[in-house]
């Protein structure tokens, strides 16, 4: 009997009804990637209820020798809950531990099973006055689970941090069907090292994420919407120093969307509407949304007094501000579609990169610089959450040039945006992760003792390299896993 | 020649003059934690000037097979810079890598070496117009790297987080003398493991944190501080809620003090001054801190709103608002005096526990019964950071007893206080770390998969145990240190 047919048998028999898929056309969805960029292939797909049925069919995994790709919404970038396209894989799908257990109004804490929706868990923490402040476009699909594997970050970093900054605890289960419980709902808890944190953003190849605690906040009382013109990314950063010094706790996000990215986004979706009398594309632009939890607290005040100040220094060239819940909706639109103008307007390349945030001028002027060198007509359009340091430097291609032939520029162009990236000491990937995508790059960008220490922490925890196999870490040229 | 000669002959010829210590006279002082407690054995203290110097007499070290005990401010509590008594120790002090190397006023940033105590990294931060947020008792004395290693807390992580928060990049050197560069300021970063992490906590086991970029915040424009009087801990949580419910932000401490703690603080040390009209001891106590950085908010206003729901709600019996930087002063002077007051009672005994913050009136009433049940005149002096958690469990002697009596029962009241502890969730050690002191606690609260992954890291790391050796993690009875 082949391996995979007696595994299939155990699996079978330990996950409860409908827990396992076999078929080829019920296997294939899982397989792929949702833009269609990454194919691999998989025994089964199995769908365990719960943390223990899931613990026990990884050690039957593990006893059989298969490899698992623990897969989410499977909303990611970079192919990290794909699975590779040979070996004995099984995708380990966590949809049905969907439970949302418990929210705690005093703690203001949430406890979720790791295959609840980012929007069902907002949406339970809005329902109990309270506010889950994670935002991603991909929200409605993406599940907790790879939300901390992957360490999803978005609009809010600027405020609240990362997913790293709002998981309190978590409970996941090892290579060998082991449960880690680290559901400890501790702000100070100094016993040992930080599991927990090692295991976010590991991207499923240290441990399978099953539960969380999820630190919430108050909801927001009010909050006040502005877009404004700016002459460049300079002024932007000026624009962006002016609020922090009068309130950094205020700034609930600040998005910079370039000339280029705006004109785009108002060509090719117009009805996202234009509230300023500048033609779109005749400056750079600035989302600011500022919030408060304080009922008495006049944001407004504080909101004109820094533009009024910005406006006179000519750090801004016109501002709107949202007098309506629909119109902040509408500002936030022509941030929110920018992506899909891009997609509209023919073949692009997607650069998610961060540098230290004084440095996002140069990044912008000098990766325009070199991309414009290497492929004239090209739209470079730098957009994204300037406050925390990271740009989605993108790159659309020339209106009159076929698709391919731009494409074929990628590698090149990609160089010539990391070079600068690097320059200015930053990151290959800011927020999408490295997944199968960028392993290549880890041992130039993260080599040495760095890549090295990665390498021994993943054969401590996993010694066959059955989790998420080819994620993260590139193949090893070394006989040993340590470093020299 | 004995080994540790030649390994003294190898670093006198490679560390900077004055970089060696080797007469007993000089090591002594090393070999011993600042209240006296843990007592260890070093053949010599090295003291590099730069972290080359220190790379290089750490893979002599190796060479040598000699341990290695880092050492910042030797302020800790737990024992964790205090070498063993017995084996080839050398310990490593930071003191001389103490260059406050940049500020960044734009990205609000600051790159220090390890050895800058905390005061000196505050007052760089406050003549750049900026502030570092972290605050504790030794902030005179300690320095970063201990801070980094050891995840320090303090009266600020209600707000700002623990030194884990504020610690936006780090180099550190390995067990093997190989420098691990993880200097990137940035805020979103997903690129592999979170060696950061890791290494903060991990109390000089996993490397020696050698140099680090510190996260800043914008200088306070105005605090509001207060004394309240309130009828139990339970209590001080409505009050908790109350304010958070109006603006979390702005609650920059909120400190509890339990009547008993405030009665002997007032009797030992009677030039604290008292400035509510009851008597001290009457009921328990909370100190609050306002602060923003708006000049134009009106936090008077927040906190008075606040005090006058609370007082006729009968959740606040009695409040005083500091009029003056002055009595600001006075009134913290009022909490930061408990542990000198605590001194001068006697024995006392140390219990740094956190619970779910909801938790902490239970965790105050059934640990107080359960100490009064063992030791009938124990003074409980619960008291500390409750906005995280964080509770010092102190236990003074009964006035009448023999302090060598007390201290007898320790072990049976540090259990009765950990049972309670353990039974709603929460941590043997909050933010003063493992050291030597609580290894032993390590199987019973984080064992099983938990224990046998931080074992596994610790042999990935430095497989001979030469780091900081006998600290974090308890000898292992087994012979292999991967989990079965």
């Amino acid at each position: 009997m082949p391996a995979s047919i007696s595994l299939l048998e155990d699996l079978a028999a330990n996950l409860s009804p409908g827990g396992l898929l076999t078929e080829a056309g019920d296997v294939a969805p899982y397989c792929t990637d949702w833009r269609g960029l990454f194919h691999g292939e998989a025994c089964a797909v199995m769908r365990p209820a719960d943390t223990a049925e899931l613990a026990r069919a990884v050690t039957i995994c593990a006893a059989h020798g298969a490899r698992i790709v623990p897969q989410g919404g499977n909303t990611g970038l970079c192919g990290g809950a794909t699975p590779p396209d040979h070996g004995l894989n099984v995708v380990l799908v966590l949809s049905r531990l969907n439970r949302i257990v418990s929210i705690d109004p005093v703690g203001q804490t949430m406890v979720v099973e790791a295959g609840v929706t980012l929007a069902a868990a907002q949406n339970a923490a809005r329902d109990a006055g309270l506010m889950l402040p994670l935002s991603i476009a991909a929200e409605g699909t993406a599940q907790i689970g790879g939300l901390i594997a992957t360490n999803a970050g978005g609009t809010r970093t600027v405020r609240y941090g990362n997913m790293r900054e709002l998981t309190l605890g978590l409970e996941a289960v090892t290579a060998d069907g082991d449960v880690l419980d680290l559901m400890r709902p501790l702000r100070k808890d100094n016993t040992g090292y930080a599991l927990k944190h090692l295991l976010i953003g590991s991207e499923g190849t240290l441990g399978i994420v099953t539960r969380a605690i999820i630190q919430l906040q108050p909801k927001l009382a009010h909050t006040e919407v502005a877009l404004c013109a700016v002459p460049d990314a300079g002024a932007a950063l000026d624009l962006f120093a002016a609020l922090r010094a009068r309130d950094p706790m205020a700034v609930e996000a600040f998005e910079f969307m370039s000339g280029a990215g705006m004109a785009l986004t108002c060509e090719m979706i117009p009805e996202v509407g234009w509230p300023l009398s500048e033609t779109p594309g005749t400056s750079d632009y600035v989302l600011i949304e500022l919030g408060t939890r304080d009922p008495s607290r006049d944001l407004r005040t504080l909101m004109e007094a820094v533009l009024e100040d910005t406006l006179d220094r000519g750090v801004v060239i016109d501002a709107v501000l949202a007098e309506s819940e629909t119109q902040s909706q509408g500002l936030w639109r022509l941030r929110e579609e920018h992506t899909e103008a891009q997609k509209r307007a023919g073949a692009s390349i997607k650069n998610d990169v961060s540098v230290p945030v004084p440095a996002i001028p140069e990044l912008i002027a000098r990766a325009t610089a070199a991309c414009e060198a290497l492929c004239p007509g090209i739209r470079c359009v730098p957009f994204g959450h300037m406050g925390d340091g990271n740009i989605h430097f993108n790159l659309v291609q020339p209106a009159d040039a076929a698709g391919a032939d731009f494409l074929a520029l990628s590698p090149s162009l990609m160089a010539a945006v990391n070079d600068v990236v690097r320059a200015l000491n930053g990151s290959f990937s800011a927020e999408h992760g490295v997944g199968q995508l960028k392993t290549k790059m880890m041992p130039d960008w993260r080599g040495g003792t760095e890549l090295a220490l990665m390498r021994a922490i993943r054969t401590a925890f996993d010694p066959a390299s059955r989790l998420n196999p080819g994620k993260v870490l590139p193949a090893d040229p070394a006989s040993s896993p340590k470093a020299g």
